[in-house]
């Protein structure tokens, strides 16, 4: 580990003249926060903008005071547009930091915005617009994502594949089912984005400590400000909602990333020369040290593992929230390092995913071999069925030709039997209806309002 | 463990009739089926109405037929509401004992219901039925438990606390503040639970084993008469579901958990004497059998027990599904032992976190011992920002008048200081805007349409 | 749920006279206590055994007191042994039941031998003895499975598999090679469970409810009156023992079923059509109720899935204890429900790998398919290597033959090439070694001490 | 995310003439690769100075080239010691960059020297290092932290402390107990690192990609070379370790990490006004940004949760590899980001948390506040059990009166009546005995041979 810089300078927010903290506990206790609040500057500027409009209209700042804090504020943000908005050397956090340029700049006027608020609403506020931006690119990438998976459904609906229960062949199934399923599974992984964005959608602002102000802020206008669907109203729940914000966003990760794990299992597996379904192009594959005709599909399996460990991170917040009485404990800092490379990484799962996919190749004929004659079993069941054989009875039929090396696949080939046209089946994929199930799910959220808020508290 | 009985006579539906399973296989993989089925017999009755309703509509059975079938269904339904139902010796699923009830009573017609389905659509429509009835069953309790918290925060909202962050003494709270705080929590849980609710109110009917069927089955018809908000198109998809539904199901519950935990955490912390806040009743204390001075909150401490193990659930179901590759697996078949239990211990929870909160005790006054004059020492510095003095300023004085054991805290007792008026604070504790939130997350939920579908397919 | 029996009149150990006990937070509280206690009767005896006899060497008790106790405490623990002991419906626990059971043969004699003890360290000792005795039975259990693994391993050494990595096909392998794996892979289980033995092998008697005693206890005495390694010295980490007792107990067990689970994966893998490697006996399959064909390993599937549910029960029982101060809580006792079944079923698990193992077939000459020919690339580059060519020219020198076709496998057919003669390679498989390090991990354990102290204690 | 380099020219180990392989899905495989590889720098050139001493033993070598690669693998050894080494861009991986190096320096000669191995089998061998090495040093931290809490153990075995049981006040402790618990705690810790250890003290040099060598290689040579126990046979099994060898590390990682947990939650719960029994140094606090009296105690809070985050990864390594057939796969390395920061972040709170209990103040005379008399009435009950009545009686009669309001405390004082002397109480804290438990557990590990082995190798 690179030594640690000497002690610094500049006090805290909290610091008196007269202490000194040690370097080692300072190392220890800072962490990885500088380093990750940069991801939070955004939206650290845009709380301040909605609380320096609230604090004026209840007559803690002057028209003056305000108008030059939007200007600086504003000039801020666009630095953190850009990466020239740092964290100068032994500044705590981004709000320090703010505060400490809006100071520099403006004097009296930069003391007087910490009024009626404490970091931990600050933060929790800088959280939620952190939360639900991310959350709209993954809703975002998962679109696309399902998109190729629609296309590719669309272009292979009469590719045949064998279906498998328990790893036994067990029916004919085709790459247009097996793509559409995963884009139909995408809609319900956007039904639980959608419940962990309206959590992160919540004003906590004005909450301080987590026990309120007797000043008489004005909470519901930064709600609006903000383009939040409503407010945490009780101020002990604004502050409990931190880590619970976090939690839930991981939980809706880890539902996605569920879906994506199983389709790289599926991806290694169909790839493997014992399925042979697919081929991924050279330039997706790796080889080995020693076997020269070596071909692996790394990709898949990295996908696989990346999304796997994506499933483990809402327990790994459980574990640091578990048994911790209500109140604010420093603990929560800490799941910043959690989550905010998680979406990171699902997002880069996402789109290396979509590219996969996009340029996977499929097998085609499939069950010309006679190895899947018996996934057409039940289609002679059914056969029986329609000639007015009771099902149970015609089941025991065809198991009895079976056994007796009587059933013969040769008379039963795809091209004459495979008649499937319920929703959903084979023959009907119902891609239309999967596409605007997609479309209601997205409708339900409001990115629109977000984007109005922010650009009315930008325009000043 | 007890001796397992002899070998059974009856054949499995899918049994052929030279083959013998080995008792100690049976053993194992029967598991606690039989026991566990039970809980699904009449969703397994209401899926088999409407998949007869449905064959009948497309000609697999004769109006005859189904209304015999209708009128035998009907009956074992009733017995399933009083624990007459049984799954007898030997019969090997729910789904086995409704059929051969069938084939004994009408014979050949028995034996036709199986048409165009599988146990597998058959079980994962029971599971949704179950699913969806059980988190109805939560969100009831939940309701009742937010009522109550609700109650008591209007009953105390005068009743000061310590508030704490970092567990240090922080600001003036009040019970008012925290019996508030996790009903207002428990808002954010349903609507988690409504995510949970919507993956589970899927119809899965007609996919089969999960590549559909060559019958043409009218699935929307099915969706309809089961009272689901819509169909899993692809089939693929549909079995897919399994697991997911429990999955989700399962981390609402953990979410809810987690809720109920960290209240009983506050609980056991507050009931200590070095805190002092609350009182539980004797009738809800146990003793020591060395100490006869012990009251010990057990039941706080077993509520947070048991919501602890209950966040633990979603990663034993992840554990069961990960790298499986998609299709129906029997591994899946075990999620029933973990789902099952869960509900009855969730509801169990709230039962009694409710029955606790109406019968405890709180202490009044606790502001008046003087060391938590410091809880007074912001009000003091919002005091010199409103006479002008910039905040980071008005903070440098007070904490330079502590440190120098200048602070009064005398001087600032509650009775005369706390005037927190905003939204959501001591003074303001928005109790009908978070009723008023909590009537729209349920409103989301169509229990009434539920309802009035399986009215409909009881009628005949 | 049943209908919980009326309030009822014995009193507990700890109770007044005076005080009532809500009927709902009795059931709640005492939930599955005395179904589960049953288990530690026997254990519970052994620790009153010698408790008692170190009690009348520290002068608490006559000699004649000491034998009337022993007496009456053979005869319950020969009662343990035959089902016989019940604990009595309003008991509270199993230590209970013991010392009414005594105190109405022995009156005040039996009041006598709780002192210098709490339930706390009584329950922590019975814990501790039934852990050791449970994890005995699964050292044996695997050992037993080793045995099978092994024997396969020598049978099949000669029989070839193909050898994956990604996978794709690599390298040759056999059977032996690959039972032999894990029978060595179970060795390493032995070294963790030997790391659980030990934790639960020391003993806390004596520690009361975590604070001592002012009795001039000897514990020493104790300790080898219970054939422990030694003793928890510390009164109160011997009750911080508690938890991590179970913990270590299950993260073995936990290491011990993902050894089982991946073994199950890889036969289920190997069973299906596109492997066909090995073929389980129709005694251990299971059909479907719609495809006449299906053979299902469903044995396989639920070792897999429940070997995989073991591996949750780690952080179900971190999660329980996190972020508990120091000092007993009512919470621990929950543990109880999430250890006992799991060796249950782990020992299950074993016991149907094992049977499985023992009959499942094995098919030969797999590598005389063309599609295997690649496995043999490497052997190719060493006999270049073996020429003098240098490793990674011959490595070139083969790919580029792949790559043009010019890869003849033909010429490279197993029968011929396979010369690997090193430790632990296809022709030296090691097993003899493999034997001898099993043997050496069993040694560790030191069975025979406990069997002996116990047959001491009950031999009075 | 930063723009990624341009396509690299250097070929890879595995790579054709004629591939050429996406930058998107070189940058998704390699991922933290090349960063997290340095450390493992230094052992993979003692694994291959081991592994060229062998093969110029079966005659794969010659003397003269054994000793040229010996002579540059000490010089590359050296600059591994001082940051000097880097994987250049466009090197794939450590093990690419030692070969580069070589081949550079010694042409055909380096070569030949990959000869009987696979890059699996070499990172294999360079994680039991790495692992076997980083288990050292946290060992020695253990031991480190271990002497602080004896020493304050021993210090103040004299300062009594309540003990609770529930959250309630129990019995009386002391700061002695407390601090030596933890101490006594971290042996079992020891106990459980070292099956870690023995599991990574197995070599798997030789096994190739899992399916070993047709070279006649001498694996018990490599593995005296290493200074390793001994060797995993089985060239399978030895692929199967990987992935368990991390997994068995970070399992015991976890439980040295809920020790060092609970110790934290002690301090912060301790440290709050409401226990006020120890006080951290203002140099180890931080403060609020609107509360000017905070004294937070962030150190042991941080302490906590990070310590809480180590139990996480088990669970983590466990998704990765669930339902992995046997054989490598790609998923595998990704286990080195979960790995290698675990060490670090142990690391850093074993010492921290040295840091903290060697500052940290213990409050003196806290029994004599009057809450705390209950603390003394079973040394009331043992009181009248050595007049001669029974213990149960001697109980209810105190219960009786402490429910009349009879029982008085100051009777009771502690000056008085604390007379432990039992083997862990808190007049016989046997701290002798722990520090020689401690001695015994440390002698299990043979950290000598493995120095000495080491630098055999490096004297060439």
């Amino acid at each position: 580990m690179v030594p640690y810089p000497k002690t610094t300078y500049i006090l805290k927010l909290w610091q008196k003249e007269n202490t000194v903290i040690s370097e080692k506990i300072e190392r220890f206790t800072v962490g990885r926060d500088v380093e990750l609040d940069l991801h939070l500057a955004e939206f650290d500027v845009l709380g301040n903008l909605a609380h320096a409009i609230m604090l004026e209209s209840i007559g803690l700042l002057t028209a003056d005071e305000l108008a030059d804090l939007q200007t600086e504020l504003i000039a801020i943000y666009k630095k953190t547009q850009t990466s020239e908005f740092i964290i100068e050397e032994g500044v705590e956090d981004v709000h320090s930091q703010v505060e400490l340029l809006l100071t520099r700049k403006l004097g009296d006027t930069g003391k007087k915005i910490h009024s009626g608020r404490s970091r931990n609403d600050q933060v929790l506020v800088d959280l939620k617009l952190y939360v639900r931006d991310r959350l709209t690119q993954v809703v975002q990438a998962t679109e696309k994502l399902f998109n190729v998976l629609q296309s590719r459904a669309e272009q292979h609906k009469n590719d045949l594949l064998p279906g498998y229960t328990h790893l036994q062949i067990a029916m004919p199934s085709s790459f247009g089912l097996w793509f559409g399923a995963y884009a139909e599974g995408l809609i319900d992984d956007v039904v639980q984005l959608n419940a962990a964005y309206r959590l992160a959608n919540r004003n906590p602002l004005g909450s301080g400590a987590g026990y309120g102000s007797s000043f008489p802020l004005n909470r519901t206008m930064t709600t609006e400000l903000l383009g939040f669907e409503g407010l945490h109203y009780n101020v002990v729940y604004a502050q409990m909602s931190r880590g619970r914000t976090e939690q839930a966003a991981l939980t809706a990760l880890a539902s996605l990333a569920a879906t994506v794990s199983r389709l790289a299992m599926d991806v290694c597996l169909y790839n493997s020369q014992n399925f042979g379904f697919i081929v991924l192009p050279d330039a997706f594959t790796t080889g080995s040290s020693i076997m020269p005709h070596k071909k692996n599909p790394d990709v898949a399996e990295l996908l696989r593992a990346k999304t796997n460990r994506l499933k483990a991170l809402p327990m790994e917040v459980t574990l640091v929230l578990s048994n911790l009485p209500s109140g604010y404990h420093r603990d929560m800092q800490l799941l910043k390092e959690i989550l905010m490379p998680a979406f990171d990484e699902m997002l880069d799962c996402l789109d290396v995913a979509a590219f996969m996919l996009e340029n996977m190749e499929v097998k085609t004929n499939l069950l010309d071999e006679s190895r899947y004659d018996l996934l057409f079993s039940v289609e002679r069941v059914n056969e029986l069925v329609m000639q007015g054989v009771p099902f149970r009875d015609a089941y025991r039929q065809v198991g009895k030709e079976i056994g007796e090396g009587n059933y013969s696949g040769d008379e039963l080939r795809p091209s004459r039997d495979l008649k499937h046209t319920h929703e959903g089946s084979i023959g009907n994929l119902n891609l239309e209806e999967i596409y605007q199930r997609m479309d209601n799910e997205l409708a339900r959220f409001e990115f629109d309002k977000v984007e109005k808020a922010f650009q009315n508290l930008l325009k000043a």
